[in-house]
C-alpha cells in the first residue's frame, strides 16, 4: 500500500467518460469506502444520492451548472454526497466547525481514493442547484448536498469539445509544502493564499464550479 | 489497489502508540497526501500545524480535552488540520456549504488513508480548545482548526489504562448501506439517524470528543 500516495496524486478530475456502466459490485465498493469514513461520535450523518435510472440522471443533470452540463451527463453515474446536520451532536465542536460539512469531506476523500484505486473517474462538482438535486430524489430540505460526483470509467479525451480537451491536458498545480505545513510555528508563507499566489488563475481548480 | 477498501475499513482510531519517531520522509508522505486533495477552484485552503518540538507538543497536549489527555500525549506527533475560510471563493457554493470545513474533511480523509497505508495510526480528535491549539503555533484567529490528529506507529494495547484497553477492542459499528445510500429515491431508512438507531450509544465514535 506504499503506492497509495501515487494513486492519490494521480487522481484527476477528468471529464471524458466511457459509456459502459459501472458494475453493481464496483459501485458497492465506493459506497463501502464512504461507509467506513469516521465521524465525531460515530453519527454517520453522510448520505449518498445515486442517480441510476434515466429519469433520475436527467433530473440531476438538469440541475448542474451550465459548464458541467457540457460533459457530466455522459457519465454513467451521477452521485450527490450529502449530510444531515440534524444527525450531528449539538455540541460546540459540531456547530462551530460546521462538522456536517467536514464529515461529508472525509467521505468524499474516501470515495475519490477508492474510485481512483478502481480505475474510475469520480469528478467532484460544486456547481449545481442544491434544491433541484435534492428534489430529484425527494430528499428532505434539511439534507445538505455538498458535491455531485460524475462517476465512470475513463474514455478517450478526443470525445470532448476542444476547449475541454485542453483543460484535460493541463498540469495540476499544487502549492509548495512550505505553505501547507507549519512545523511548530505559523509563518508568513502559511498565510499566503493559493489564489493570490497564482494571480487569481483558476485553471487548476479541481472542484468544478 | 483493489485492496484499498480493506485498508480504509481496517483503519481504527487506536490509542496505543509505540514511542519511536515517525521518520521525516514518512511524515512528508502524509503531508503530500493532503497536498493533492482537491478543492473548489483549487484554493488549497487547508493547513497542517505539526507539533514536533517538545514545547509545541506540550502546548497542544495541554489544549486537548481531558479524555484525550489520557492517551494522546504519548503519540510522537500531534498534528492539527485547519482551514483558512478567507482563502475560499466568496461565492454561494463556498459560503452556504461551509466549504472550508468540507475541504478540511477531504484532506483529513486523504491523510488517514495514507497513514493507514503506511501502518501508522492517525487518530482524529474533536475534543480540544481551538484557540489554545492555534495559539500554540502563533496561528492567526481566522484559521479554523477542525481536528487534531495523534499520529505514530501502533504500540501494545496493554500499555493503555484498562478502560481504554476495553475501548480498543470494541467492534466498529457502521450503519447498513440501505441507510447510507438512496438509489433514485430518498427513503424512510435514509432519514434515520445512527444515534437514534443505536439508542444514543456513543461507543463506536471514531472522532474522539
Amino acid at each position: 500500500m506504499a503506492e497509495l500516495i501515487e494513486a492519490l496524486a494521480a487522481r484527476r478530475a477528468q471529464r471524458a467518460f466511457d459509456p459502459r456502466e459501472v458494475p453493481a459490485e464496483t459501485q458497492e465498493l465506493l459506497w463501502r469506502a464512504v461507509s467506513v469514513a469516521p465521524s465525531h461520535g460515530n453519527v454517520q450523518s453522510v448520505r449518498l444520492l445515486v442517480a441510476q435510472s434515466k429519469a433520475a440522471r436527467q433530473a440531476v443533470a438538469g440541475a448542474l451548472s451550465e459548464g458541467n452540463r457540457n460533459w457530466a451527463p455522459a457519465a454513467p453515474l451521477l452521485v450527490a454526497l450529502a449530510s444531515m446536520p440534524g444527525h450531528e451532536h449539538a455540541d460546540a465542536y459540531g456547530e462551530e466547525r460546521a462538522i456536517w460539512s467536514f464529515h461529508a469531506g472525509i467521505a468524499a476523500g474516501n470515495l475519490m481514493a477508492q474510485a481512483t484505486a478502481l480505475g474510475l473517474i469520480a469528478h467532484p462538482m460544486a456547481g449545481f442547484d442544491e434544491a433541484a438535486v435534492g428534489g430529484a430524489f425527494g430528499a428532505p430540505d434539511e439534507l445538505r448536498i455538498l458535491v455531485v460526483f460524475a462517476i465512470g470509467f475513463p474514455g478517450p479525451v478526443e470525445s470532448l469539445p476542444e476547449d475541454l480537451q485542453r483543460r484535460e491536458r493541463r498540469e495540476q498545480r499544487r502549492q509548495p509544502l512550505e505553505r501547507l505545513v507549519a512545523i511548530d510555528r505559523w509563518t508568513a508563507a502559511n498565510a499566503e493564499a493559493a489564489r493570490d499566489a497564482s494571480r487569481s488563475r483558476r485553471d487548476g481548480g479541481k472542484l468544478e464550479r
